[in-house]
């Protein structure tokens, strides 16, 4: 196999977009690739906004005129293409497919979706019947290996984003035993607006955002679970409140420990996370009985520790895949075999297997003969 | 085969002596070896004073018993051997031997000897009936592929001793058309005897020496060539020379520019080499007509360099010393395979190569398929 990548490696967003293939785009890319390379005969096309792939079986021998012939198909000058285009042929293409499946060479380290976009591309070719033995075996059993490298590595589903990591604490809050009623101050900010999806997506709890924009019921359409209330109500709503993240844009405090006891009440637990900078809430909240607040300084923490948690993660990853790709390789190479039996049957009945061992002597090096040697012998009784 | 190996590397002279091996105590030491390990039919005893190694057939497993039994056979405390003995099995075994052999474990990089106490030592091996296939193989291609390395490396003939450097010089002047009369003096000092050695070793030369020392004669008793004079009569001995040689540990200079005029007479050329440190002939010699004066600085400077040049021979050496110890292994592993065909054959008419070959896919990585997959389809035609 060999592919041609674009990626966000090293080729710009527009630089990309234009290798960009529509599903009618990619079947008419194939019609003339099989009809100017009669050798190829098989191609997957993977075209998501990170990257442009194309996959194709065989030997290296076509891979500058298939570059030449993607240039012209895209409109693109091959000297420009060359300076951000990637060729990647034989073992290190079947360990570039099984690295890229499980999210590895991704911009987001372990990311999920490029795994479904692999599936889809290469279903997309299955169907349109351009896919045969090689490129069957290679996306099958990359796919499967993505599959259990994620599984075993953990690697997707380690948090670092900020939203996600306030949701994973709302959730253990509430499973120790606070209650669920969670005001979101700057929910159309850009963490608080990621903080809230995150929190919704988790489910069991009711959400109440403010934000001081007038257009804020256009912010969080598809979120109809959230309910919107006024800024200038946070103190009398929040006494019906477990949990107040703030995340605004503003200079002054959000919540202050004296407008909190006076109008709230400090009548029940409540946990204050405070996520903008400078600080939304009056660090004297911490001092009350009842209050506990929460800084964004410790989600930082915790996303750094947890992309170091990530990079080692990939880092297994990576070898997993690539030991992946060897047995991959190994199915190809067996499969040479298999489907010249007859012929080495005939060699065998001819010759014996005599001679063959004897070739070994001026043809074979110490390696050779040595995986030679394992088989023949480790099959005898 | 497996090694037991106490060397210069890491064992002292009087530690290396304990392990000193007679051709009588060789074959005292292998009808016991043989009879306490059935399972040894063959070693051979390689005993020098740099080193004595125990080589012997077969796989590991006995390899830590074997060194208990010499130690108890030459009566040294096992807890005091270890310390420097080192113990070489299969792969590591063989790549010790053909470095061995071709003088790049040696003291002296290169030295021819050890080959020729290797030939000695297997060929006492093999007329004792203590080798067998094995061992056979092994030391045969081992002691070939020592020769044909020190032929394509020069690594033995890179000379780096003063003593050859100068012989080598008082060679090169003869042909050069300087006369061949050579005069040393203090040719019994330490420089002196062994230049004056390599000068007689070449030869074509008639050489007198000189030395202040009065058992001087008994000091050169196999280098008849050599006549002795004394000392004090160089200057007059002089006017017949035409290389003189100065290695004393005088501190005045043994020829003065002075009294070369007025004694000898600056009437042919001639050339002075002074190898003494103070410097035994005075610098003022250099500026007569007739007369060039080579001081140590030089064969020094030239020593060092031929130096690197021989560890840069070397590392070529051990390079090739480990290819060879490759091709041993190679055919060790074929002939495996070979005695092994009857039964081999028999498999194969009786399941066919199907069988084995789909048995790949469980038992085997992708070298092992890739491997066999080139011997079976490389010989289809």
């Amino acid at each position: 196999m060999n592919i041609i990548s674009i990626s966000h490696k090293k080729a710009g967003l527009e630089e990309r977009s234009r290798f960009a293939f529509s599903d009618e785009d990619k079947k008419e890319f194939r019609r003339q690739l099989f009809e100017i390379f009669p050798e190829i005969r098989e191609c997957v096309i993977l075209s998501t906004c990170n990257r442009c792939e194309i996959f194709w079986n065989g030997d290296d021998e076509n891979v500058k005129e298939v570059e030449k012939f993607l240039c012209r198909y895209k409109n693109v000058p091959h000297s420009h293409a060359i300076g951000y285009l990637g060729i990647y042929t034989g073992s290190r293409a079947i360990r570039h497919l099984t690295r890229v499946a499980c999210g590895i060479d991704s911009m987001v380290l372990g990311e999920d979706e490029i795994l479904r976009q692999i599936k889809e591309a290469y279903y997309e070719a299955h169907e349109s019947g351009a896919t045969d033995y090689e490129l069957n075996t290679i996306f099958q059993m990359a796919i499967a290996a993505a599959k259990e490298i994620k599984t075993s590595t953990g690697l997707s589903t380690t948090p670092v984003s900020i939203g996600t990591l306030v949701a994973n604490m709302v959730s253990s809050l509430i499973s120790e035993g606070y209650g669920n009623k969670v005001m979101i101050l700057g929910i159309t900010g850009k963490i608080g607006n990621i903080t809230a999806k995150n929190i919704v997506a988790k489910g069991g709890v009711i959400v109440t955002g403010t934000t001081r924009k007038h257009n804020a019921e256009g912010l969080l359409p598809s979120y109809p679970q959230i309910k919107m209330a006024e800024f200038h109500d946070r103190y009398e709503l929040m006494r019906d409140m477990d949990i107040i993240i703030s995340s605004t844009e503003s200079p002054h405090y959000t919540v202050t420990a004296d407008e909190y006891i006076k109008t709230v009440g400090n009548d029940r637990k409540r946990i204050f996370i405070d996520l903008a900078v400078p600080p939304d809430i009056d660090s004297s909240i911490e001092e009350l009985d009842n209050c506990r607040l929460v800084t964004i300084d410790y989600f930082k923490q915790l996303s750094e520790h947890n992309n170091n948690l990530k990079a080692e993660k990939a880092l297994d990853a990576r070898k997993k895949a690539d030991m992946h790709a060897d047995e991959i390789e190994k199915e190809l190479r067996l499969h040479e075999i298999i489907t010249k039996l007859p012929e080495i049957r005939e060699m065998i009945s001819a010759n014996g297997i005599d001679k063959l061992v004897y070739g070994l002597r001026k043809k074979a090096d110490k390696e050779q003969v040595e995986q030679i040697a394992d088989w023949l012998l480790g099959n005898l009784i």
